[in-house]
């Protein structure tokens, strides 16, 4: 394509409302255009990288047998009704009216329409398994979009719904688009880690995140430095150890404690360690009370927390409910409590002694406060998160934190839907058994943003081959020069003949505005045509390692082929 | 890919909301589901074909030179208030609210957020013409949803929009997309006709409809059994021929005509035919009435009335109106009319003698009607619709009517958005001007269901060879029987591998139900495996013609490689 008549407007200055590396350089490199908060314009040369990772996702989606389909944007609420997301999705759900009054959705994700689908058109478990596929424009009303679209209200997923006949079945349809996931985001340049995730009722290995890494990121990952455990912090798992216990060295004390209310407070007060306190907090889980106690340099993990009680929605209780339930805040702990509440309290709880708790009294603490001497627990379990330093699960060694972008997410569902939606097949014997489903994610933009946020130098962006939106940047210096014009059309004639996808720079612009354009666009290979063209020698150069060389026109078309085979191994 | 685990669940019945060819065989052949009405889901054949048109569609844009973008769906009130159309555009277009009561709409189109992104990305001569397009997601509210996928609620469109620096600068890529498009449909396998169409204040060939023709088309095409004139019926121009005079014979005269109103009503009371009368109909143009006459047996055409009186909006009055102005329903004619009301008449009207027509008074007519003597128009022009046996414009043939179905339409736009929106450019003397637009639609979900029907038969669907979902259909007519099942698998890889798309019907099912399913999906090419499988023989058949033959093994692949290059002729 020639650069000339493209749509690619560069722009020098950051725009104002870009956070983020990847947001500006998608804007200044003329691949994005903002319309309204969270809502994008893909220009010619962003639409052609999305097509890559649409390209990326479908082959290996077909290579792992799923089947591609297109459901509607807009689904009736009636489906959304069956499954009680009607009402329990927030005002993240987009929802609109048509002209007869009737309601609507606009799908931030299709489990309601692909199980109705399979439940009105397939019955039988001669045609199952099943893997069904989607790249769609998906729509979020977030409640704060940022990051370009990493983060934003209208943006492109791929989905995919498996139904099996048995846990195993989806075991194994799980695993298969696993797979496929690493191959996707392998080729797609980024450096990512799969992670446990928590899978709630599911339990088990029952959901990962594929997290491309990054300071930006949202979300905390916990890896091992010495083996392959990777979990999202409300799922990674703290190993219990018994800590030696040391022998209580007083009796239960109340002592007044006027106005010292937090963790700090109270080292500040007492001059102890935060560890040296028991740190309570009261949720409302479904439609009881629990507490839940972590020692005070320690943070409660409410997911952990509520896949304990077996809640289905787990929330902390609201300063009216503490009230009600006679729980002054700031001083509440595991004594005189009403008795429907339940305690439960992380591991490592059982092993304080002598430590300092809430006195359930305004202003109160207790002081020598020994768990099970001086109050009871249901039950200690794994309910922290995993600090830095932890031991790994898995192998012993040790966690650290990494930050990352979620760009997809597998997840086995069971039969959650299937159940609430009636979607049953005949087995082999005749008789109706329900689905097994499992749903599989990938942010399909949000990757295009997360490739950019890792691919990056001060000059602009650095695609991997299979992202870039061209393959070859040829620039001839001065297109005045009738040289060094001919010979770059020339060239890109005959890469473009060769099959590469091709820019030519053909613009009337001084060399300093097109090689920063160059640059900040990043594209694999640069092929510049300046003063040698008369001897026919260009110079062809790589955008990530900066490393170029003269080349003779002779040899251009196989040194070219030698590189792309480089940057594509 | 392999039948037996396709989602391509085919019917035998027809679908009781399915009233055309093309949606009962689009339900039947397993391409379609409707969610809700006018709001369907692609099952993987149908997304197939879908695909198949988009890769038409992108092919010849990105030939004609056209940029590939994507727009978003949702797009901000602001915008549509910056042109009017947020007021103007009725209950078709879909609305709704963000979380911060932020008004949206689902686009139906996208001339505001194009024109809004080239005015704040463009300024400079340098960079025109430029045209950019997308295959996207559009939205219309339907009042009566029906046809399938050819009147839907949700449906996938290429919309183009070009900018010039003028209009000849317009003409031009307006004849580039022209031809795209005329590319595009013939690829499509359609039997189509560019049309003429009002293009409203632009006059002149600034509008064509391309019509696929068909029997259940909504719009009526006027066409020359001659030469290659054709136009809607909204637009094409009636030839007028100066008709014999006779000298009137008698007097005007007033005569009562109780309770007859109608044409029909007045025919059987005077005993005359339908030419032998005035039609007087009232319209609202912006905001003044004018009164449109055409002959008894003619239809008044509201569009070339209203750009005869250039206005913007021309409605029927209502009753409400015709009270108002003192105008009896029924009795209106050109007589004792308000000064403010100006008569326009179509031309043959100039040549009636001795007519009939309303008196403007209730149950009274007058007779021996002579238009001049007996009233006063403003202008004759050609103000009625053209019907079958009238000259043709351009070769003096004879006109004749066709029904058919929009599935393109090419509009110069001119300057109405960027002058509103100030779309403006500095031209070479650095001096600001106007962008002169064009606009280019293609239904692509429509030409789908298009293809579908003019290609079919009382079997099912007959796929042209580039809208196939495949191109060829392998059938071992019994997959129990060993030899019959490996040689089909074998054909299968060949033929992949030769880069053939191809379906394996690999079911165990009755050799019936395999026949009939596969006439109804309609792949152009069809291998059966049968009793001469050991002999290395299938029968090779074409769908469209019925013709098939025995042929060997060894032959097999040039025989599918000479019926492919003479299907693709």
């Amino acid at each position: 394509m020639k650069q000339s008549t493209l749509l690619l407007p560069t722009l020098r200055e950051v725009p104002a409302e870009a956070e983020i590396i990847s947001h500006k350089l998608m804007v200044r490199a003329g691949l994005l255009r903002q319309l309204v908060s969270g809502v994008y314009t893909y220009l010619p040369l962003g639409y052609r990288v999305l097509r890559n990772v649409q390209r990326i996702v479908r082959e290996e989606m077909d290579r792992a047998g799923a089947q591609e389909i297109s459901m509607p944007a807009i689904q009736p609420a009636e489906l959304w009704k069956e499954t009680g997301r009607w009402e329990a999705y927030g005002p993240e759900l987009m929802r609109l009216k048509d002209r007869h009054d009737r309601d609507f959705v606009l799908g931030p994700t299709h489990e309601e329409v692909v199980t109705s689908l399979v439940r009105d058109n397939l019955n039988s478990y001669k045609k199952l398994p099943i893997n069904l596929y989607q790249i769609q424009t998906k729509y979020r009303d977030e409640v704060r979009p940022r990051f370009g679209v990493i983060r934003s209200r209208e943006f492109v997923m791929k989905d995919a719904y498996s139904f099996d006949t048995s846990r195993e079945g989806l075991d194994a349809s799980y695993d298969s688009m696993y797979g496929a996931y690493s191959r996707i985001f392998t080729r797609a340049g980024l450096n990512f880690r799969p992670v446990e995730a928590d899978a709630g009722a599911i339990g088990g290995k029952g959901t990962h995140e594929f997290m491309a890494l990054s300071e930006i990121g949202e979300d905390t990952i916990a890896y091992c430095t010495s083996c392959d455990y990777a979990a999202n912090l409300e799922k990674a798992e703290v190993v219990y150890k018994q800590e030696d216990r040391v022998a209580s060295a007083g009796e239960l004390e109340k002592v007044p404690t006027p106005d010292v209310k937090t963790i700090e407070q109270l080292m500040n007060h007492f001059n102890f360690e935060a560890r040296s306190f028991i740190k309570a907090l009261v949720f409302k889980a479904d439609d009881r009370f629990v507490i839940g106690l972590v020692r005070g340099d320690h943070e409660l993990n409410d997911v952990k927390l509520k896949n304990i009680v077996d809640a289905n929605v787990l929330e902390m209780a609201s300063e009216a409910e503490l009230a009600q339930l006679g729980l002054p805040l700031g001083f509440i702990g595991p004594f005189n409590l009403p008795d429907e509440i339940e305690v439960y309290a992380d591991s490592l709880v059982q092993d304080m002694i002598d430590v300092i708790a809430g006195a359930n009294e305004v202003d109160m603490h207790y002081r020598n406060v020994v768990p099970g001497r001086d109050f009871n627990v249901k039950a200690y379990a794994d309910l922290r998160n995993v600090v830095e330093g932890d031991e790994c699960p898995r192998c012993g060694g040790h966690i650290a934190f990494a930050r990352g972008i979620e760009v997809g997410h597998v997840f086995k569902l069971g039969t959650r839907y299937s159940e609430k939606m009636g979607a049953k097949f005949l087995d082999v014997n005749g008789k109706e058994q329900l689905m097994v489903m499992g749903c599989y994610g990938i942010g399909v933009s949000r990757t295009a943003a997360a490739c950019v946020e890792q691919n990056n130098d001060e000059n602009g962006i650095i695609w991997p081959w299979e992202m870039a939106p061209f393959h070859v940047h040829v620039v001839p210096v001065n297109v005045k020069n009738e040289e060094q014009k001919q010979l770059a059309e020339d060239i890109y004639s005959k890469l473009c003949e060769a099959g590469y996808d091709v820019l030519l720079d053909d613009r009337a612009e001084r060399a300093g505005v097109k090689f920063k354009d160059a640059d900040l666009i990043g594209l694999p290979i640069r092929i510049t045509v300046g003063a040698k063209a008369g001897e026919g020698i260009v110079e062809c150069k790589l955008r990530r390692s900066g490393e170029g060389q003269d080349i003779h026109m002779d040899e251009l078309l196989a040194h070219v082929a030698q590189l792309a085979g480089e940057l594509q191994a």
